[in-house]
C-alpha cells in the first residue's frame, strides 16, 4: 500500500465533467490504494479541515460522477494571495495536511488554482514537508497555458455550437413575420473561445451564426448595425454569438451599459445580448429574440463531448500517476499531435508555466473581418466537441445523476482556521 | 391512386418536433400514393401560391425531418380574421386549392389554426368545393383543449427539466462562495405548463426547483422574497423557475416591470428571470445569476422526449388516415386512457370544440401554497418526458439536421394574393 492520504480538491466555476475527473483520481487511486480524501467547497475544506471520506462512497457512485455535472464535493470561488500575504493560511494548510497524513494535493481548476498548488508546493519544501502538489487542469474559459485545450470546455463548445444550429432553424422558419435577429450570449470575459466554438454551427457565409462578437475585437455598433442589415436582407435573418466580454474601443464592457441602475434605483441586470437586442431593435426596427444560456452552457452533461470527456477522465489518471510517482508541481496538459486524425496524449507540464498566465485566442483564428472564425479556427476546435458521451436516463426520462454522501473525516485539529 | 392532392401548412411557433409531424404526414400520403404539397411559411404561402413540392424530397430527407427541429416549410404568425373580414383571403385559399386540386388541407399549429381550418373548411362547403380539412395539433404551450397534451410540449417540457436538474448541481456546487439565487425563465405567457414542468426535476422539497412562479397565481413580492431567504438559509441556495407571464394581483405582467426604456430613451429589453434578479440582489443582498433559455427551450432537438416524438408523429400519420377517408373539421388528439402504466391513442375531435379555446392547467396541479406542483401534475407530466430520441450526429459532432430542397411547383394563378 502507497504511503500517506491524497487530497483532491475543486476550484472555481465548474463544468460538465470536472466530476470525470474526480471519479478518474479516485478510481485511479483506489486501484493503487491510496485513500483519498476531497475537500467540502475547494480550498475552504482544506482550510476548514472538511474533508470528505471518498471511501464510504461505493464504486457505482464514484462512476456515476463520471455522468454527473456540477461539482461533487462543492467548489468555491476564494483565491490565496502571495505566500507573504497569506502566509497563515498557507500554513494553516499545511497543518491540516499533516494531521491526516496528506501526502498528495491534486488541485482541480483554472490557473489561479495552479499558482496556489504551486506556492503549497514550495512552502512544503520549506518546511520540509514531503508533498506531492499536482494541478489538474479544468475551465470552460479554455485559457489555460501550455495546455492544448481544457477539460470543460469541449463540452460547452458542443453545447454552443448545437444550441446555435438549433436556434437558428427555428429563426429561419419564422422570420417573414416574427423574429429577424437572435442573439445568443456567450461565457467569456476575457476571451472569445465559446464565441469562436458557435462558429462551428455552420460552415458557409448563409449559415448561422451570420455574427460573432469577440472580445478580442473592439464593438464599433455602427459596422455592426451595417452587417445585421446586410445579413437579414440577404439571408433573411441574421443570429448573432456576441461574447459577454465585448468591449468599446475606450476598452468598456457593452454589458456595463446594458445594465446599471432605472430610474427607481433598480439594479438593472443587463447583459450584453439584451444590450444588443435592445440596440437593434431601436436602430435598426427589427424583431429580435435573445438568449442568455448562463450556467446551462456549462453544466449541460446532457450533450458533454466524447472527447472532452476522455480527457477530464485522461487527466484525473494522470494526476494520480504523476503525484504517486512524486512529480511535484506539475500538471498533467494536454498535447495534441495532429488535427487530423485528431491525436492528443497527456504530458507533464510545471506549475510555473501555467500559474497565473492566460492563454488568449491566437489572432489567426478570427477572420480579418472580426466577425467570424477562420480554417485554422475550425480545425482546432472542431475535434473538441467531437463524439456524444450522453448520461444513463431514468424510467422518468430524467438523467441518472448522483449525489455522493460526502460523509466526513473526523476532525483532528481545534477550529482554528483562517477562513 | 387517391384523388386530389393534399396541402401540409405548418403554423405559429415552431418545435423541436414539428417536422417530424411533417415527415409522417408525408410518408403516410406517399405510402397512400396521395401528392403533398406544402405551404411556404405557412398560410402565407397558400395565400401567395407558394407551394412546395414535397416530391423532390428524397425518402431520406422526409425521414430525416423526424429528428430535425425548426420547420422545414417555414411557418408564420399570421392569424385569420373572421370569414366575414378577412373573406377575400379565404377565397383567395380556395381559388389556390381549386388551381392545385387540394382537396385536403392539414393546418399543423395551435388553437389560431384550429379556428382557420375550421372556416376554410365551412366556406368550401358554401362554395361545394370538395375539401377535407384537418387540424393537427402542435403548440409548446400545451394549451391546445379536449387532447391530453400537445405534441412539442414534451420534449420543452423534457429540455426545461434536465436544464433546471443541471444547472442546480451547478449552483449547489458554487453557492457558499458564489451564486446564491438562481432564476430560470420558462415560456409560458398563460399558462405555466413549462415552469411545471421544471417540478420534475426534483421530488423533495430539498430539491431543486425551489420555487416555481406560475402566471396562474399572483406575484406578491414580499412573499416570495420570505420564501427564497428561507430556502438560501435551509438549503444553502434556491433555484426559482418564473413563467414569462406572471404577473401582480392588479394584473400587470412582471415581465414590464423589467423592461421600459433606459434613462436615455433606449429600449431595456428585460423579461421576468433578470428582473427578478435584480429585485433579489437588491431586496436580499444575495449573489444572483439567470438564465433565460428563450428559442433553445422549443427547439432543442437533441433533447427531444420520445414519448413526444412519438406522438408528434401519431398524430401525423392519423391526420392522413382521418384526411383520406373524409372525416372532415376535425383533430387527431392525443387521448390518455391510464398514467400508470402510460397509455394513450390517438382519436379524432371536431376542431369546433378546440379552435379558440385554451386549456388552462387545473387549479389541482398547483401546490396549496402556490409555489411548486402536486403529485397530481407529477403523474401527468412525467410521461410526456419519458423516453430519449437524439438525432444521429456527425462525424462533426453536430447533430445532422437537414434542410429540404424546398422546389415550388410552378405557379398557375395571377399573383393577385390579398397578402
Amino acid at each position: 500500500m502507497a504511503q500517506g492520504t491524497l487530497l483532491y480538491a475543486q476550484s472555481g466555476g465548474v463544468t460538465a465533467v470536472i466530476n470525470a475527473t474526480a471519479s478518474a483520481v479516485i478510481q485511479a487511486a483506489r486501484t493503487r490504494q491510496v485513500r483519498v480524501l476531497a475537500a467540502r467547497n475547494g480550498i475552504l475544506g482544506a482550510l476548514r479541515e472538511e474533508l470528505i471520506d471518498t471511501s464510504k462512497e461505493s464504486i457505482a457512485t464514484i462512476r456515476a460522477l463520471a455522468h454527473t455535472p456540477g461539482g461533487a464535493f462543492g467548489s468555491c470561488r476564494v483565491k490565496l494571495k502571495s505566500l507573504e500575504e497569506d502566509r497563515a493560511k498557507y500554513e494553516r494548510l499545511l497543518e491540516v495536511f499533516r494531521a491526516h497524513d496528506v501526502r498528495y494535493f491534486l488541485y482541480n481548476g483554472g490557473n489561479d488554482s495552479a499558482d496556489t498548488a504551486l506556492k503549497v508546493s514550495r512552502l512544503a519544501a520549506e518546511y520540509d514537508y514531503p508533498l506531492t502538489c499536482i494541478g489538474v487542469p479544468k475551465t470552460v474559459d479554455n485559457d489555460l497555458a501550455v495546455t492544448d485545450c481544457c477539460p470543460g470546455f469541449g463540452s460547452a463548445a458542443k453545447y454552443t455550437a448545437v444550441s446555435i444550429r438549433e436556434a437558428a432553424l427555428d429563426v429561419a422558419a419564422m422570420a417573414e413575420t416574427s423574429t429577424k435577429v437572435f442573439v445568443y450570449e456567450a461565457m467569456g470575459r476575457h476571451a472569445g473561445w465559446l464565441a469562436a466554438a458557435a462558429g462551428l454551427a455552420g460552415a458557409d457565409r448563409d449559415a448561422a451564426p451570420h455574427l460573432i462578437l469577440f472580445p478580442e475585437r473592439p464593438y464599433v455598433e455602427a459596422d455592426f448595425f451595417a452587417r445585421v442589415r446586410e445579413t437579414v436582407e440577404r439571408v433573411g435573418y441574421c443570429v448573432v454569438v456576441a461574447s459577454e466580454g465585448i468591449q468599446t474601443a475606450d476598452g468598456r464592457f457593452v454589458a456595463d451599459a446594458g445594465g446599471g441602475q432605472d430610474s427607481f434605483g433598480h439594479t438593472q441586470l443587463g447583459g450584453v445580448a439584451s444590450y444588443l437586442a435592445g440596440r437593434v431593435k431601436d436602430g435598426l426596427g427589427y424583431k429580435v429574440h435573445w438568449t442568455l444560456p448562463d450556467y446551462l452552457q456549462r453544466s449541460a452533461r446532457h450533450l458533454a463531448s466524447k472527447t472532452d470527456l476522455d480527457q477530464a477522465q485522461a487527466v484525473g489518471r494522470k494526476a494520480v500517476e504523476y503525484a504517486l510517482k512524486g512529480m511535484n508541481a506539475v500538471m498533467p496538459v494536454i498535447v495534441r499531435s495532429s488535427d487530423a486524425p485528431y491525436r492528443w496524449k497527456i504530458e507533464p507540464a510545471p506549475l510555473e508555466k501555467i500559474a497565473n498566465r492566460e492563454k488568449k485566442m491566437p489572432a489567426g483564428f478570427i477572420r480579418r473581418d472580426g466577425y467570424g472564425i477562420t480554417p485554422a479556427a475550425r480545425r482546432y476546435l472542431e475535434p473538441l466537441i467531437r463524439g456524444e458521451a450522453p448520461p444513463p436516463y431514468g424510467r422518468d426520462g430524467l438523467p441518472k445523476y448522483v449525489s455522493p454522501k460526502n460523509a466526513m473525516v473526523r476532525k483532528k485539529l481545534a477550529d482554528t482556521s483562517t477562513q
